[in-house]
């Protein structure tokens, strides 16, 4: 018999073909011809029937397909560490977002995957299923990084770092789409953000779009309860429904997370083929719980395991996030038979490619199939000994006991990307050059932003305007119980836009900060029956507290920037992180008079069990200040107040 | 001002002290002078005051105290991968405890131990606390490999691979601890296994022998729910609480798992200044659940991180176990700022060594304490970029994003143990040949085992008495109801021993068995009125169905061997694998008749709503068998059974 030539021989490793008939070969090895798979067998055989110029020995290794990444943000790996063990939505709109509105360009978007792809590769991926921005240059990395990706431009309804609306990008998606769909390696896809972050029209645009290119669809799905919970108070459809509802399932989807998915939802999304990306470390990190990853399984979903981007991980280490996966099914679930090793290995593997829609071309060591293939040493000292009892036992030894430090070489469609853990087609030295001078930046931009209060309140407040205001005031302290209207008319003036209020205020102070304080105050308007009418949320950076004394112990205060508070008390707390905060609670009834032309608020309210009267009014300058202190003084004489009752503290030093 | 002298400067490195206050020093350095730590701070201060023969640069790593593994077995590092994905008891009585039985012996706990440490001190551990047998052999290869080390010698209320009953074991205790408590390195421990393998009387013995010495107990405490459960069932009181009652806490107590314990138990520990031993990995895989970590830290607690052995995790990789231990705590009780990365490195490091009572000595970096240190590498690809605007970064990218291969250098005790990746007190080439030697072994003994279903029986069955039975029987088929009385009573015969059974078979079938198969029986004796008096549970090896075949369809049967089943059907089914299963229900009315001196067995049993009568005795020869079938022709004469209505096939195959 004469012998075939083909390109390169794996030879003498521990083959897993990953193949439907789980094949395992102690012995075994692979011959690669271009691109392409061309033989698969012992090692025996293999070599009687081919011969190769380039034979890389491969004992003490596992041959096995490349791992799939089947869901990851690759630039965001330049974000790695940026800011960690923070709720969601300070994690998000705290720092990873204001940081994103800032540097994500198309040269962060290249180097970024630039350098995911060097991590990746490191831990055996040869195939990974990204959504970012500025997707076409991440596909300018990953091709020059020779790696397999489905790659899926972000389309948002609001404005991104690439887009200002989302027409632009479904524009961008186009050409992106267009330019690349003819290559080897990359696939692109357009990737909806989440169902909470589309319109109906935007999802259906994304749909048609992706059929009309028979491209995938990449979205996040039912990540967080909050998600399932509002999409129910939203649309009285759990999030799967609400998404067939909007055509989505016409397309090829590729659904990352699925943590809170019911059962009939699996069962829907299995009978539109939709595959599954499990980001089990992420999913752990920012708290949203632990997808039913088996019950998916039985219900016949391809699912495959993802790392998500690094700043919510913060690797992206294949190996690690297998073997979590399998450890948290026995764990949550209470059954250490769930999710065995076998299984565990699949999910990385083949069924990661049928979940992206790429298991006819990837995931399994077969004739005719392209040589996605990663080369594992498995005789380290943390991963022996081995038993050869159950030739099945190497599952559980990839699974359980090997690191991504392991990994050896790393073949994708045919090409050698690394070799003896030497990076053939990246420039390592240079890739973390540009990651350390893009850290330094946003380094710097951060430590400007924390450093001042008002920058980091700026940060997080697109619709913040930031205006300066001064306001005279006095405040008399009152013992006999006051009537507003009584006082008022007594005094002589008309009541102007009289109104109730409970003003729960809590101040955040901090160190160093040049007696700046933030002001939190849940604001509900009343009406004259003591009905709520409204609530408002405002937050209120204000100066010191004393500017500057007039007679009569009026004072000149500076509210320097308010704004409407879109997040919680929790959230600035958690953000700003005051030394020290202080609640006060005030009920209050105000209404305006015109004296002298001018406009005064009088308030009326009662603070700690004991009553007040404030008089206020805004000024623009020194001298209308001195003139206003004036107008003051002469309000208290007609409304009959004692000077000497008078104080000039604030209600947030009565305690 | 002159420099002092010292042995070791570890320099420019990113040291983190985890004193009291968290001391980080970016550019810092640490002074060793035999096997204490002499200076700590920056850089240039620390190098102003000492120089040394030996300078180690640490420039792109961390100076960290070395990592404390809190809990593990270290021989069991043998074992890793011997079988996984299985239930516990399976997993425990199937396999562990059958292998440990044969193969545990000094040798085996001596390299097992070496196994461990080259693991260990390639992942930055330098101390840990141990549980096995043979324990003055971890002893002396935790010494050779230079590790610090509580070594706790198992305890159990019954057999042991090392003691036949735990006088023996309290004795071997005690001279072990004679002859290791003045070891620089070694701390000798007293480790009564659990609760529920002790006896009162043993932790009595165990408690006294810990306060002779001033020695710790090292048990496990609450691992399952299963043991809370028991425990309350049993002693009416949970497991911390009867533990109390034994006098446990009169000992400095080090308690793994703590997986169940309630909130009034974690307060009582902390009255008793016991340390917890938290070892997520094995919980998960073992499917115990996900210990409440930050509870116990807010309770006051000392929680270290443990990783269980390698037999159930399956590896000594701390830095797995710490990313784990605060990925849990967020994602399973649903607050992601709960045990931040600055919390886990403590638990990993300062706290590991309080919860083993060695926090006085080990696990900060502080002048004075021993110099057991770890230097890891944090500028490689997968951990980069940093960001340094909060110099506590360095605690999210050790724990989320540093592997165990980015330790470099490790020392105890002064000394270096490992540079550059090189262990200098460890030969691993020379492990891992008696590692492979072992597992060789181990494989022989149960590819053995696995092979014959007769040695898979006996390697679980301490009690089981491997004895050839054999029958002879004969069924025949009623159509008419039958009433048993009358029968035995027309054909003028006397009862004897009547009874009411129902009877629960179910049978595994295997392939490539030569006809042998399992009968698992639940068998319920009922009283005449039909009230349940007991039941038993069997479990039969059967040889093929029909091993001779007489006239009038008589057969002879072979059972060869029976015991008494002390596991579950679930269990059977998972340790043995059968290809198929079938199950048989049966109520039967049963006496016992005499007839030619003979006793023979009538049995009217009702199967699948049908009728049968079965005539049934035990045989010891060929001739004897015979002799007998002559006898049941004629029984069935006397009962006017007409032979047509006879088969022999067994109710098995009814269906």
């Amino acid at each position: 018999m004469t012998q075939q030539s083909c390109d390169i021989l794996l030879s003498n490793g521990y083959l897993v073909t990953m193949n439907d008939e789980m094949h395992i070969y102690p012995q075994g090895s692979v011959a690669i011809s271009g691109n392409k798979i061309v033989g698969v067998g012992e090692t025996v055989e293999i070599e009687t029937q081919f011969q190769a110029e380039t034979v890389i020995d491969c004992t003490g290794c596992v041959i096995s397909p490349g791992l799939i990444n089947a869901h990851t943000h690759a630039p965001m790996t330049l974000l790695r560490g940026l800011a960690d063990d923070l709720r969601l939505d300070v994690w998000l709109y705290g720092y990873i977002m204001p940081v994103e509105r800032e540097f994500v360009d198309q040269n962060f978007c290249y180097t970024g995957t630039l350098l995911a792809c060097a991590e990746m590769l490191r831990s055996g991926v040869t195939s990974f299923c990204d959504m970012y921005y500025n997707e076409a240059e991440v596909a300018r990395a990953t091709a020059k990084a020779g790696m397999r990706a489905i790659l899926g431009q972000t389309i948002l309804k609001f404005p991104s770092p690439d887009a200002t609306n989302y027409d632009e990008s479904i524009e961008y998606c186009r050409h992106f789409i267009e330019d690349w769909r003819d290559h080897g390696l990359i696939i692109p896809a357009v990737a909806p953000h989440a169902p909470y972050t589309s319109t109906p029209d935007m999802l259906r645009a994304c749909v048609d779009l992706a059929k009309e290119f028979d491209v995938p669809i990449h979205i996040h799905v039912a990540e967080t309860n909050l998600e399932q919970e509002n999409s129910i108070a939203q649309y009285e459809l759990p999030v799967v429904p609400w998404l067939e509802e909007q055509g989505l399932f016409e397309a090829k989807v590729i659904a990352a997370h699925c943590v809170h998915l019911h059962g009939r939802e699996m069962r829907a999304m299995k009978t539109y083929k939709a595959g599954v990306a499990h980001c089990p470390s992420s999913n752990l990190k920012l708290a949203s719980g632990v997808a039913r990853v088996q019950k998916m399984i039985n219900t016949g979903l391809h699912v495959g395991i993802g790392t998500d981007g690094a700043a919510s991980n913060n690797d992206l280490d294949m190996f690690e996030e297998t073997r979590l996966a399998a450890f948290l099914q026995k764990g949550i679930f209470g059954d250490p038979t769930m999710l065995p090793a076998k299984m565990a290995w699949r999910l990385a593997t083949i069924e990661g490619a049928r979940a992206l829609h790429i298991g006819d071309i990837t995931g399994s060591l077969e004739v005719g199939k392209r040589a996605d293939i990663t080369i594992v040493e498995v005789t380290n000292i943390h991963q022996m000994p081995n038993f050869a009892r159950d030739p099945e036992a190497i599952y559980s030894q990839l699974v359980y006991a090997t690191r991504s430090s392991d990994v050896r070489d790393v073949l994708v469609d045919g090409k050698i990307l690394m070799r003896e853990r030497e990076l053939l087609t990246l420039n390592e030295t240079e890739i973390l050059d540009y990651a350390n001078r893009i850290s330094r930046r946003i380094d710097a931009f951060l430590i400007a932003r924390e450093g001042n209060i008002l920058s980091k309140l700026l940060a997080i407040s697109a619709d913040f305007i930031p205006q300066e205001t001064f306001e005279i005031q006095v405040k008399v302290s009152i013992t006999d119980t006051l009537n507003l209207t009584s006082l008022i008319e007594q005094a002589g003036f008309k009541m102007v836009r009289p109104s109730i209020r409970a003003q729960y205020d809590t101040y955040l102070f901090f160190e160093d900060s040049d007696n700046e304080r933030l002001r939190f105050r849940e604001d509900e308007v009343k009406d004259q029956d003591g009905k709520l009418r409204n609530t408002f949320y405002t937050m209120t950076l204000m100066g010191p507290a004393n500017e500057k004394e007039f007679d009569n112990s009026i004072m000149l205060t500076r509210a320097r920037f308010t704004a409407t508070a879109r997040q919680s008390l929790r959230f600035y707390r958690e953000y700003f992180r005051p030394t020290r905060e202080q609640e006060v609670i005030k009920h209050r009834r105000r209404c305006h008079i015109n004296h002298e032309q001018t406009d005064f608020a009088i308030n009326l309210d009662e603070v700690a069990d004991k009553q007040y009267l404030e008089i206020k009014c805004r000024t623009w300058s020194a001298s209308d200040a001195n003139r206003k202190a004036i107008l003051i003084s002469e309000l208290l004489e007609k409304f009959g107040v004692k000077t000497d009752s008078q104080f000039k503290i604030e209600y947030l030093d009565l305690a």
